[in-house]
């Protein structure tokens, strides 16, 4: 796992922040010209599908930029910029999401950063951040909770509404996470990411994260979240109880 | 003002994504016992100020944390953590912002984030993050740009549907910005921000990056942005105009 974040960071890494201040977006000619985001994306997840191929020719490989290859058991689950829109403006709050899916569920994940060089690590042993070692916080009551979802557009006109009776009743709730939300949840500072139309790429090397550090994730429904949609991450397995109540029946 | 802001970010850096694991935070008292971010706030700020009155006794200073002290003309205007609910979530999306003002308007600004090490540095000569100078990019259109808000909840009942009608003509609107959003703009990856209640010291340091890096940066009114309010900043002066149109007589 280390290997393949190393990989794709050193790809990725270079694109970001690149100085743009030349292209004049409104010129439609110009702006075909160079994307670094996409060339970002695309280099940095085949960076890491070669290093898989090379080494475990028999796994299955899924990813955001090039789809699937292969048939598994086995299955690496991948998204080489999660938060391309942060990515965009600049935000280190994106992240390369690695996933090791046995066939079961995501056994090991990564959210590695590279400008930051932050590299969130979940696997049955425990989640990390380098040496640390990450605890998800105690928060029974949704008055007392810190609430992360990406950004408000990600809700469908019947699901907003229940979002945002979720948030009306937290202690304090905030848009912009990505991945960086979850990581947040594992290290005990927020309590709950509430999010829809998630990819299985999105969330997959997030659940062990989460899991490993003491939190729970699922989707709205309380089923499993390797299939991304809808999902509910709590810090506080009495927390996630109380939210799927509430957003029961959508 | 290097100095000013190694001094803070020396006291702040140790208050960041502290282990409050074993906090629950719905015992009250638990939760009474042990605040990072307010004392973070405090200390910091306070050792900016010590800093200060060594060096400029006749010099004013107004901060957030422990308001104004001393006569002017020159004044600096210090926010120890802009962005402390990014700074609660363990989001790196927040920062030291310090203002040197002549009497007239800012004239020197520094936002600095000791934990990424990055720090934007606002001065007559031009904008720079290190060594790079820094350039805000052409977009004339509203349907080209990239907008950031810190929170849609910053806006007033009057307000917020005039920056709905606005974001929902950008090509891509964001949340979760404070200072980093304008810093963004002045490195020329985000197009836009428009934002409501700011106090003086939300906005004084990032004036001269904004202003240095080619962009313009006012009130809603079109008027100086020194003491906050309503502010709408833009890389492209021609957007500005375009988007002052817009929000005239909210």
């Amino acid at each position: 796992m280390h290997e393949l974040a190393d990989a794709s960071g050193a790809v990725i890494r270079p694109y970001f922040r690149v100085d743009v201040s030349i292209t004049d977006k409104t010129d439609p000619d110009d702006a075909a010209v160079y994307d670094p985001v996409t060339e970002a994306d695309r280099n940095g997840e085949m960076a890491i599908r070669n290093l898989i191929r090379e080494r475990y020719p028999r796994h299955a490989i899924l990813g955001e930029e090039h789809g699937r290859e292969g048939e598994g058991p086995e299955l690496w689950v991948l998204d080489p910029i999660d938060g391309t829109r942060s990515f965009i403006g600049g935000f280190p709050t994106w992240g390369t999401l690695i996933a090791f899916n046995d066939g079961e569920a995501p056994l090991l994940g990564v959210m590695d950063q590279p400008v930051t060089g932050e590299r969130f690590v979940g696997t049955p042993d425990g989640a990390f951040l380098a040496e640390r070692k990450l605890h998800a916080r105690g928060c029974r009551d949704l008055d007392a909770a810190v609430l992360y979802a990406t950004t408000p557009d990600m809700f469908s006109p019947t699901e907003l509404p229940v979002f945002e009776d979720l948030a009306a009743r937290v202690q304090l709730r905030r848009f912009g996470g990505d991945c960086y939300a979850y990581c947040m949840l594992a290290m005990g500072l927020v309590d709950l990411v509430v999010e829809s139309a998630l990819q299985p790429y999105d969330i997959q090397a997030l659940v062990p994260i989460v899991r490993a550090a003491g939190g729970v994730v699922t989707t709205w429904e309380g089923g499993a979240p390797d299939q991304g949609g809808r999902i509910v991450a709590a810090g506080d397995p009495r927390l996630h109880e109380q939210v799927l109540t509430r957003l029961a029946g959508v």
